[in-house]
């Protein structure tokens, strides 16, 4: 039956489809239930203290400006701090080049507003970050997938997919959603050799950059392209950097910047300005009277540690329990990890069963912009603590051998 | 020059054009211009105390959930609470037909993501709200202005636009901005008639709904509609409504709402999960903690009091000083007033004049759909203290008649 509405709705509104992960949420309130599925942050990690402590000064002394109408392109002295942080991964900006936006994913929805008419080409790594492709497809983005292993982007496969004349590619290169692996040096390096020789510029999505557990830095894309182009003596970089404190202070605040030349983002401040105004001015001041004496820094060690932590939990357990036949990443930060079956497992149909044994993930195919990968999932190790970890984990094996067991009678 | 940015930008961007008054708050920063330009509430009336002890009770006590990722609709609590402060005005929903948005400009972005194919044609109050020109024209849309007078929309003139299918009627039925006027209870009938007749979906914005000073509250489109459709038996309304805490609690917490039937309400919160995932929870847990008790109602009496003095101050200097054949509308509420000038002046050139007396006001024109009426202004009478609408409108009044003698000599 069409209601009233039904043929009243936006053609785009075909092309918007709900996230897996959030429809699973709900499965999440059961308290019964181990969720390996969000990528939320640990929430005994969030600095409690520091926010009372922010929030009452700047409502104490800044209460006129806080809690009034604020500029577009965020508030200053926030744009100075994340601009004066970012110099420690070498990123060299000032606040014209940053935009403060309500979380990435306005970013990303920005960004595929300002750049996307239907049918544009865009290349993302496969799997790549869902959010992404929902922000993207509300503009009628088209996908060129191109394949990731343990060095992420497979780059020595992008060249052919750059001959369409993509409008940017989109990449994460540090601990991926969802398989949690890293662009290597190597190939971040040949990324932005093709993306100067084809003319393309990237979108480097970065929020999980900080929490590195292990091994070295490495330098931003953004960073490697300005140095490329310094020595050709003709600075104009052509990469777009976001990130968050979603993952350093907390996602609850919904705060995040975009780093671009003056000219993205003072288109940037045009689509934002007819989408929200602006960013509610006491989240970015409270995130500026968290974070200005260098508090993230240090608070971030402390996160490391803990997901460290239950990294390690997860990769034991999962060597201990898991059958023969799945194999899993071993990130070296981030969130995530991402776990491969035989291929003759849907991820989809075990999720079924693996709620009857109380334990939740997310099914891999969501992360394809192809929708192929029926055998994978993404597992997170952030928000469990690391008992419920390894419960959780001993409860999935359980239901992937009964899957396989019934699988084999069948 | 083309930059290597220049032809990469989507179409759409054509299409997006800052707000004069945004572009105007630079002058404000000049603290010694009176402002009647923006549309900020009065800062002394943002109740610091209750927002600090809100933010120390959520920190306190629910802080996990707080700084933790949400859900799309929002924040089950608040969306009760407005469902039910919603029956003060008769409208009868529950939280199912709520989501809540980052401000009222979200939910206009939303509407118009979930409802605007390239070319559809919107009917909008000529003027009206430069906000939603400017969150629409990324979508596309075009418009069909129909005027205004006292009474709000010229409902006479509305039929036969009617007749080419618009997408949707936008009105801001309650001291509207930007001329702050309020629609009469014959002309709300009207309406609905004809939308109803013709099939057209209304838009309803009311910011400002409970900021009456005087005379009696006209029900809501919303409910007339209702009530209408009750009688005959079948209710399904096709009434969208949104309003939002920026002028009652605080603008710079961001925090708005759109009451919709569950299937609108459904493809909002697809849209909005693409574009920003969800409104700061903390935020929304604050404005629980603070409106929770009824202490909306008892402040919005407060802010009443200081408005309505305002406006008196500003209404009785404007008949002192104001030189004859300039006119202006007397708002029974909300934050503006409208002013025409003589025909021969434009508005945007006694700007300049204006400045440099140290006062400002927004120029008429960017209101208007077609860009007419270069004569007409906004003033605003929330934001500056009363002494200072004494001494703005003395300025305002020399720089007119300034203006007309330079004229009447050229």
């Amino acid at each position: 039956m069409t209601t009233f509405w039904d043929n009243r709705f936006a053609q785009r509104t075909q092309l918007m489809k709900g996230s897996a992960i959030r429809e699973l949420l709900k499965f999440v309130e059961d308290p019964e239930v181990i969720s390996f599925a969000g990528g939320m942050p640990a929430p005994d990690a969030f600095p409690i203290k520091e926010f009372t402590d922010a929030c009452n000064r700047v409502l104490k002394t800044q209460s006129s400006q806080a809690l009034q109408y604020g500029s577009t392109d965020g508030y200053l002295p926030l744009r100075e701090m994340i601009a004066q942080q970012s110099k420690r991964y070498g990123i060299e900006v000032t606040p014209e080049n940053i935009l403060i936006t309500s979380g990435s994913q306005q970013a990303l929805d920005l960004l595929g507003k300002i750049f996307i008419n239907p049918g544009d080409h865009i290349v993302v790594e496969n799997p790549t970050y869902v959010g992404a492709l929902q922000a993207l497809n509300a503009y009628g983005a088209e996908y060129i997938p191109v394949p990731t292993d343990e060095e992420g982007m497979v780059t020595s496969e992008l060249e052919k997919s750059l001959r369409s004349s993509p409008k940017f590619i989109y990449v994460l290169p540090n601990f991926q959603n969802p398989t949690g692996v890293t662009l290597s040096f190597e190939r971040r390096l040949q990324l932005i050799e093709l993306s100067e020789k084809y003319g393309v510029p990237i979108i480097e999505d970065d929020p999980y950059g900080q929490l590195r557990f292990e091994g070295d830095n490495l330098p931003p894309i953004e960073v490697l392209d300005s140095q490329t182009r310094a020595q050709g003596g003709c600075y104009s970089g052509n990469v777009i950097y976001t990130s968050t404190f979603s993952k350093t202070l907390s996602p609850g605040i919904r705060l995040a910047w975009v780093i671009a030349p003056p000219e993205v983002i003072h288109k940037l401040v045009l689509a934002k300005q007819g989408t929200d105004l602006h960013t509610a001015t006491f989240n970015q001041m409270i995130a500026y009277e968290v974070g200005k004496n260098g508090f993230i820094n240090e608070h971030v060690k402390y996160i490391r540690k803990i997901y460290k932590e239950r990294r390690d939990v997860m990769l034991d357990t999962l060597e201990e329990h898991m059958p023969e036949g799945v194999k899993w990443t071993h990130p070296e930060g981030g969130l995530f990890l991402w776990m491969t079956l035989p291929e003759c497992i849907d991820s989809r149909e075990l999720l079924t069963e693996a709620l009857k044994f109380k334990v939740a993930f997310v099914p891999g195919c969501s992360f394809f912009a192809d929708g192929s990968h029926p055998n994978t999932m993404r597992l997170n190790f952030s928000y469990a603590s690391p008992d419920l970890i390894n419960e959780g984990i001993g409860r999935l094996a359980k239901a992937i051998k009964q899957f396989i067991a019934k699988d084999k009678k069948a």
